[in-house]
């Protein structure tokens, strides 16, 4: 008597213009980064193209950090797209706490910018400090948009509670990790930058599902 | 006899493209904000990890202007956002309006600039005074949007009126309380973004549904 | 016997993600705009605040060219917008075509930050006929995706031969409208600039169905 | 008998929200090109309209190179999206090497604006050498995404074998042929920019479909 079993609609998803506006900015705030690579000017009446390859070759730390913040703000939307696979429902609070994580992450191409600007000066320490703080408090907003969104009414009924345990799990790592690169930037910039480049590498091989 | 009850079939929604062109404008407008997070500049031949920290800590009201603007222009959004929800028609002058409207919105990037480069100057009630102008401009537009859109021809017809007065009263706070900052601003820039700081607080506390 | 009507089943909508695409360009382009309004610079010690506000108000062409930029682009969106309503299908020929507008759209901002760079100088006649031309080739752009787009086998068969003479009739005006304003240019700035103002109300008042 | 024909359901499309966020950063990439088109400073008290004009002509390089720039990235645009018209499945893999792609496109600004600076100096080899040195790139991690998403689990199980055929070798022109470009550069950079642009006029002119 299949009558009998009564069937639950699923929900309509509600979060189809969160994860569109969440999706610009995620893909603005990526293609900014880009304008931080300046065209280098090269002083003297003619540029001869050794000076040109060599002002563009001294740029190296712009484009390391250009790399290591692209691919750290893929790897977040990558992620903020397997937690609203499951997100049917939102509320005010969950934008809210979105659009924190969304303004941090707008926020990420100014210390790339004052990374690369002092990588090669003294004050590289402090440049490098404020770069894994950014990323501390970013991976706090992610933390908490998945609070939030990760709660029994706002997800789509079908999901395992065992899949959201383990979506939960998969986020605890950020904020810890990032604190140690703060801790330990004002000692050693290239160590924490490392420790960056290593988390993002660390998230991209390990997602397994998208 | 259910068959004798007409049913009136749901009309299509026609804002699709408006809601998501909109939605790309306020993406785009509030990811430029971190444009005017700019990168310090240090004299002298080898900055130091102090100066930089204290040029960046220099930078304080560009952080708060950032800040203040960027939730008022997500809390414009989600509002944006719960009026389209029962809007399903569009017609050329809901188009334009909300055409001024984006104008207005894409517009906010430059008087936060104006803000975080003289707020620490003599010139910041002129600075203070634009910025609150220009959100008074915001608010008018929004009610214009409003007017337009919440209208029975255009909506939803599952609608209940009661929602849409509801809806309306919601909105006719901010051009009296953005004009009162205004007036406020040549006297104390402090007070008046003050003013702007609690209003985007109140409309994020008291967003009910989106 | 209404079997015996074959229906023809609708055609799928294979122009989405081509409208998706110009409507991105679009939102970016109009949102860019914004970005020429630069913060004024003082020179001297101390800001007054009466210096910021005359600084303000002397940059009113930047504001002019960027009003008439914004609204004119938005014009060109809604009109977009409306063709692309009754078109089903799309080719390579109507894709490049429609590129090749998109290109001319993004480059609006470059001749509008000229006029209001030169609007006050001896310079005017020439940055505003950059001004003008950029819009007649628009214009003929504009026309070029009409043709492309507006022949029987790219359309909704529903759409009526009516309504597409209408649509092609209405889109003549535009690149001779624009060679007159670029051929006063060099002569009256003034004049040319209002033909372009005049251009964009009459085309937003025009505009019935979107 | 037809019901003797188990009908496979057509898989649901998982890769809407890739494709989304593709065109997004596409299109916010060509979109910022037009950023590099600078307005011309002129020196002396008052510039004269024929001062302008010549100010305006001699920034041709920066109109080719942005021209070139501009219809290779809506070359690339078209060919995603034909790709991606077949595929039906993503998997982290997918997104990580799409995520290349993308990056290397929002990089284009940056040898675009390289060589529209450069080309008139002696440093004009070097410029072009780093300008094709990045399609060369871009058209390998193309190559590497049509690998990723052409194979049997992600595609569309209607998808012919033949037309996959097609769309594999149809991509293997541009790594090499902007390898040649490349290595031609430091001897020529005119003949290295003529290749790039044969390029994309070959594609544009070929692209059969959409």
């Amino acid at each position: 008597m299949p009558e009998a079993i009564p069937s639950v609609p699923k929900p309509e998803k509600q979060t189809t213009r969160l994860e569109a506006f969440s999706d610009g900015v995620f893909a603005i705030a990526i293609t900014l980064l880009a304008l931080e690579l300046k065209v280098p000017h090269i002083d003297g009446p003619e540029p001869t193209a050794a000076a040109l390859a060599s002002a563009l070759a001294r740029e190296w730390p712009s484009y390391l950090a250009f790399l290591t913040s692209f691919f750290t703000v893929l790897v977040m939307w990558v992620h903020h797209h397997t937690i609203f696979r499951v997100v049917y429902r939102t509320d005010a609070k969950m934008l809210f706490i979105n659009g924190l994580l969304l303004m941090l992450v707008t926020v990420v191409p100014f210390p790339t910018a004052v990374v690369a600007e002092y990588w090669r000066t003294p004050a590289a320490p402090t440049a490098v400090t404020l770069y894994c703080g950014v990323f501390v408090e970013i991976g706090v907003a992610f933390y908490l948009v998945l609070l939030s969104a990760l709660r029994p009414p706002m997800l789509d009924p079908e999901t395992s509670p065992a899949s959201i345990a383990r979506l939960r799990k998969s986020y605890r790592l950020g904020p810890p990790a990032y604190l140690i690169a703060t801790a330990v930037a004002p000692f050693s910039p290239v160590l924490a930058m490392g420790i960056c480049t290593a988390l993002w590498i660390l998230w991209a091989v390990t997602t397994r599902e998208c």
